[in-house]
């Protein structure tokens, strides 16, 4: 495993993932680090990865769970499930890694049940998603949403709620990047995420 | 090894570390995540936690590195060094961690070479004990600073330049929490940190 990622900890560089005009770039490597980590994954954990565009989540989930473990990555655009099977072949993963094209909610119900469940939007599905994934979760199972748009933020919160889950934790998060120009460091903003993440009881 | 944390991925709640009034709160869940991560762990890694406080970042690295690494914790304040100790012994590390009440730069001094050096703050010192520090650090090494203050942050940057540190990383994040209020939920902003990192080549 791991060819090109020898580190135990999470967070491989953004540009070493093979990316793709027609598919938006891997989840930044630090709002990556941080979804991992509400994740709470142990190694041979089951791991669902709902919209896992160009596969950043899925390779690091994949690494953390090691060869005991299975991460199931679906995405509904053939294009990126095609650039998440090249980047987990390029970090040594595919054993344990199954993708899937296909769309949530309708390709989740065929999924087995899981020990975390990391989902990356979710548009107006995002309630019948949640439900679904609420129902595949195994005890003490992780559900992460990646939030871009405040209205996932807010509609991931109602719904979870409604769906029973306690103390769930809402973290939005700001990254700067510092640039070296020529008089000093410019600081470079990125879009705030909100990553909203529970525990099934 | 982590009697009261069983996952794999780092990101221990904030509230399951034994606390004093007499010492700073451990670094803040995301923050050490991203921290830790930035310091790229192996198992069987030798690290250096210079300004190790509550000991949420020696905790984290020596869950990280595992029995076979080993966590050099160093504070000035000798109510830190007991606090560390208590919370090393809390997430059952103690075989691989060594604890030492010291003053940075002069401590750092009878430390090994390390494959990874975390630096907390640093104050008027910072300069040599990065000097240090990167004389300390193996090839291909992470050195990591954690920068609450404005000046640490760029003598951190204008020292690791000078040192010929190439491609430093710097990343601020702001944090912001959910708190649920009647009418909603309410974000909490946190202090905006500075993380600046670098390689040893």
């Amino acid at each position: 495993m791991a060819k090109n990622w020898i580190y135990k900890t999470p967070g491989i560089p953004d540009e070493a993932f093979d990316q793709s005009e027609a598919v938006p770039g891997p989840t930044k490597e630090e709002i990556r680090v941080i979804t991992i980590s509400k994740a709470r994954l142990r190694e041979g954990d089951t791991v669902l990865d709902v919209g896992c565009g160009t596969g950043g989540l899925t390779v690091e989930a994949a690494l953390q769970v090691g060869s005991r473990g299975k991460v199931y990555a679906i995405d509904e655009d053939e294009a990126a499930a095609r650039l998440t099977s090249a980047n987990v072949e390029k970090f040594g993963a595919q054993s344990n890694v199954i993708i899937l094209s296909g769309k949530a909610p309708q390709a989740l119900l065929n999924l087995p049940n899981a020990d975390a469940i990391l989902i990356g939007g979710g548009g107006t599905q995002l309630r019948t998603i949640l439900q679904i994934a609420a129902n595949k979760l195994k005890s003490n199972g992780r559900i992460v949403v990646n939030a871009i748009l405040l209205e996932t933020a807010t509609t991931a919160i109602a719904e979870l709620k409604s769906l029973g889950f306690k103390d769930i934790d809402i973290t939005n998060i700001s990254v700067a990047k510092g640039k070296q120009i020529n008089s000093g460091t410019m600081m470079l903003a990125r879009n705030p995420i909100t990553i909203v993440s529970a525990t099934k009881l």
